[in-house]
């Protein structure tokens, strides 16, 4: 693993787990594995989580972060080939990639997409720009159709919290007002299909997520009837794949409620709307795991840097 | 002492102000203290001296400060209980306390009053949240009705300077252009109460401020008499209190000048304008102790910071 | 030298080079240098490669490098004399500068020109200041009329690279759509002056640099002309500085192709308009020495920052 970028740079789910699970026990037992070196963290979007928890993780494996917002701090940064840079950007990723991995010993970035043109955000400009020009690891913090850190935070929590030998998790769509990414679902897809775990999907019509991504996972347009039995219900909201970046609208009884999760336990990469995804009673009940996966962000973090580190040691 | 979000969290303010000069002295002597830990710097307003003597201070103690501009970097926070989040808020505070308390040891927040209304204001909406969500001490770095971090500071400032027993010491409303808050006024007020000085306050008709903290310290409207036998004049505008939030113009005449003050000591916790405030004369002289004010910034924030890691080993 | 503003403040630039290479070659040596000492990045505008070098050049030294965004997290600053600061400056110059002094042991500011005062501009009025008010030292990080970062950088990358004893090198003009700075123009001749180097400049009729600077440098209008048996060609667009800051339109022509500068190296500061400035085959040829240059920014930052802090020892 040069890079991690995807779920598909895991090479062995259940020894992920299990040395993330040791690095949570004793997080600062490789705090000189990145003594005097940095990651740079690249800032294309908002962040909360990634941005504090990623740090938190550089800091224990002794690394110093460095945080830019790119598009506040610096420049216009141009992707396009053989382009005439007579228009916004300042600044080609060409050079950007090189510049930026003469500073700093890993890059991290974080860019949405822009779900109004679906061949550009499959093709993960800004992502695959910096794997193909930086000249260190790259890990993302979010791409316009993964987010790796979280998917593997996500099976890290599970299996801290399963009682059986294969739990049922169901993997929903629920209501929002905005047109949002597929980034989490999707890695949320990719990280259950390499688990032991009895995993379905349920959207209403029209929010099939890319088959590519599913494959042979179930997925049920009726609610109710995918969250019999479940385990564990993760909740997100997903604009349309079919007509692509769309919120169709509708749909508002997809909200997640007690009555309707009953004892499986809740999970949501947040951050949440309260009442317009999930209600109140689910998020405050002892049921919801939401504040342990947020925990869980350092611990992903840090095993994804420490196998660069080690690797580049 | 779990939090610090007002002068009231200072059980002996005179123990404090000499175990704030010992950490002047040796300002490295704790530096093991803070080792591994972090510390959040929350910002929703902007900021300059709390910003970087927080920084600084953490640095001191060994902690590491991750800072984050919350509204720039992350995501609208709604503050509201049982609110159906379909607005522009994107966070639940009740998430984003404990989210942030996953991966900081301590939580610094600064969040401005709306001086729109009153009621919100007084309820210190945002640090209120923060004290009752996260599961790690919160320390205010200047929230709506208060600044505890700038009080203290004053406090240490004239416990330096003064070659008296029991200085006089006044706090002068000032004129300017905007409408400010009275979180510096409210907080030198509570500390001045705890000192062993003799306190007033001089103000236009109009200006008084919440007197649930002004209590008995006599109030002048009349400038010059307050003035009379000043040791130390803390000036600062803020806007009415009554007629809440607004700045009622006029009074002009209020300008610190320097035939006013004599040989009273100048304080004001900055950013001041000059010769809408306060005349250069008085800034550039050496009866002013702003400068001497923001260095112990550091101390003050110092002193906190350790007296809370001291609590929580 | 107490502060490094120019290139003028370079004593030596050959033995200044020569400890570079020493600290290219071992950039740890000197880690305990900046221990338990701050160095305060304040930026009034965007950046990238100085944001990012600075940081890792301070990091190399120990010392705690805090980045602030003057314009967005702080206040508005005033630089006026005797200004009555009724408009939209909160701070002045003079406070802010002092203050900062309070917590950092250095300061480094980056301070773009106006582009439309050539007067205010060449009073270097941030930058100058900050000098005054200021109690640490102060590095400037780009000001109105220079970059002696990238000047020593380019000298540094020059030296590396060069396989005579008296190497030609030609700063080219080049075109691009906005109006630019001179700093790195003016910084590069200044280091170029003072290198054993055959120092020619080229641009177009109408942007000639200031004649205090270029003094007795040869001036060619004829792009071919002066790149005949060029090793290095510079290239930097550059507003006019007779019509102060204007971008005259026009000279298209004198985009670098690599027909045009054949053997010789290329260098440019970034961030680099490509196809506009520079076409892709010069950038993406082995002849490009971008990249180098990007690298050694760190160190002669480091050497810069090194040599403050030993005699501040």
């Amino acid at each position: 693993m040069k890079n991690y970028t995807s779920i598909n740079d895991i090479d062995n789910i259940n020894a992920w787990i299990e040395e993330a699970k040791e690095i949570k026990q004793e997080p600062l037992k490789n705090k000189e594995l990145g003594k005097n070196k940095t990651i740079g963290l690249l800032f294309f979007n908002s962040s909360l989580r990634t941005r504090l928890s990623t740090q938190k993780a550089a800091l224990n494996l002794g690394l110093d972060p460095i945080v830019m917002n790119v598009s506040g701090d610096a420049w216009g940064i141009e992707f396009g080939d053989g382009t005439i840079m007579n228009g916004n950007t300042a600044e080609h990723i060409k050079e950007a990639a090189q510049v930026v991995s003469q500073y700093c010993n890993i890059i991290a970035v974080r860019a949405f997409p822009t779900l109004t043109d679906k061949e550009k955000d499959e093709s993960e400009q800004v992502l695959t720009a910096f794997t193909k020009h930086a000249s260190v690891p790259i890990v993302s913090m979010e791409s316009a159709t993964g987010h790796p850190l979280q998917g593997l935070t996500d099976a890290i929590t599970i299996s801290e919290n399963s009682t059986k030998k294969k739990p049922k998790v169901v993997l929903s769509w629920a209501p929002h007002i905005k047109a949002l990414p597929h980034a989490v679902a999707n890695s949320f897809t990719q990280a259950m299909q390499k688990m032991d775990v009895e995993f379905v999907i349920a959207n209403p019509k029209g929010y099939n997520l890319n088959p590519e991504i599913t494959k042979n996972t179930p997925i049920y347009h009726n609610q109710e009837e995918a969250f019999k039995d479940a385990d564990f219900v993760y909740t997100k909201n997903w604009s349309s794949y079919e007509t692509y970046g769309e919120n169709l609208g509708g749909n508002e009884d997809w909200l997640i409620t007690k009555d309707k999760i009953g004892a499986a336990k809740f999970m949501h990469c947040l951050p949440v709307r309260r009442n317009v995804v999930v209600e109140d009673a689910v998020l405050d009940s002892e049921n919801s795991l939401v504040i342990e996966q947020a925990n869980n962000r350092t611990f992903a973090a840090q095993l994804v840097l420490k196998k660069i580190l080690m690797q580049e040691a």
